[in-house]
């Protein structure tokens, strides 16, 4: 077998058969940071991705810019819904961008829902590793939709950055949550959101805002 | 086997050891009109939950009371959201009440695990289904967050209603789409999920407001 092939998650539970279909049809794509692998100008299904190396992010984006990250992804993890079309139940529509170099191995859409169609534990796999992104993404959806909770926190970063003059933020996340009322883990939760977003930068004792304008454009 | 249990979906998938597991720990629970299977006052984790009759409906609730609801189920139909403490992958809290009188064939939480475990089709349902449900219900949120159209076509219902005294808004859903600035797909959507959180009701020809507070508290 394909020494790339080795690595997929499912690889075990394939055939022989299905070993060699892999073989003749995946493919190993690199990719140059900034580039994007699902976006306006792609196909809206690429196919099942396998990252060898490098990292990639999947994010939503309105009309107006505002992103929100989904998951970020490096080495030896897999991504399924960029093979949408391959999945009757999944109607939702992200982006993909490389953010690091990154060499991917790709089994397109076509192939990879013959897979799933001839073997359960690549079905099964699939929903399982789409649900739980779903289930993720859907906790800091609720948060922003139910709370404001995005808004609340990028506003009392910012008050903080324009009081001390610097984008430095020197406190603990248990002081923050006592500061917006609120508990620690959901601030310690957003702010990964928010740095996974690019927003900050998480370091030993304080919260370095990193992208200003990004945060002022919440609300 | 069992009656009841004939109608499970995975049925035909289990073994016959599997099936009397299933005879042995599942049971038939009746509920009335307005009461909870899953809410604040029941555990997190009630197990799998298959229709008989009657009609169910998940939901999430913010503090000030707003709600979304998620879906809703009916004969026939399945829940696997409430048995989440058998799905690892699955962090996210919903609400169950019952809307119209129901029973409900249920399989406890840690029998299901079982179940899940031993059997690759259970398992496999279990996670196609909570895809598709996560799927569905991340577009309403994706509205919500990006766009504001919750709020734009509540705002324009809300309106309307002031300037004719009229509950009954009589306009197509391509006319509303023109006045809102989307589409007509968008708007159909979003008016089935305030049909389905209770808000409105959708008539030939015309939109019936049934809960102005409602509509006032989106925002």
């Amino acid at each position: 077998m394909n020494e790339t092939l080795i690595t997929l998650p499912f690889r075990d539970r394939l055939t022989e058969q299905e070993k060699t279909f892999c073989e003749q049809n995946a493919f190993v794509q690199h990719y140059k940071e900034g580039a994007y692998i699902l976006g306006e100008c792609e196909s809206g299904c690429r196919g099942m991705l396998h990252i060898l190396s490098g990292e990639i992010r999947a994010f939503i984006i309105s009309e107006e810019g505002r992103e929100i990250t989904l998951f970020r992804l490096g080495a030896g993890e897999n991504c399924v819904l960029s093979a949408s079309c391959a999945l009757a139940q999944i109607t939702f529509e992200t982006q993909i961008e490389v953010v690091v170099d990154a060499e991917i191995l790709i089994i397109p859409a076509s192939a990879y829902a013959k897979l799933m169609e001839s073997n359960i534990y690549v079905r099964c796999f699939t929903y399982e590793l789409a649900a739980e992104r779903f289930s993720a993404v859907m906790w800091v959806m609720q948060q922003i939709i139910f709370y404001g909770f995005d808004k609340r926190l990028a506003d009392f970063l910012l008050a903080e950055y324009r009081r001390t003059g610097s984008p430095a933020i020197r406190m603990t996340q248990e002081a923050i949550a006592q500061s917006v009322n609120s508990a620690r883990e959901v601030v310690a939760r957003m702010l990964r959101q928010f740095a996974s977003d690019g927003l900050i930068e998480s370091r030993r004792g304080e919260i370095l805002l990193r992208d200003i304008a990004g945060l002022e454009r919440i609300k």
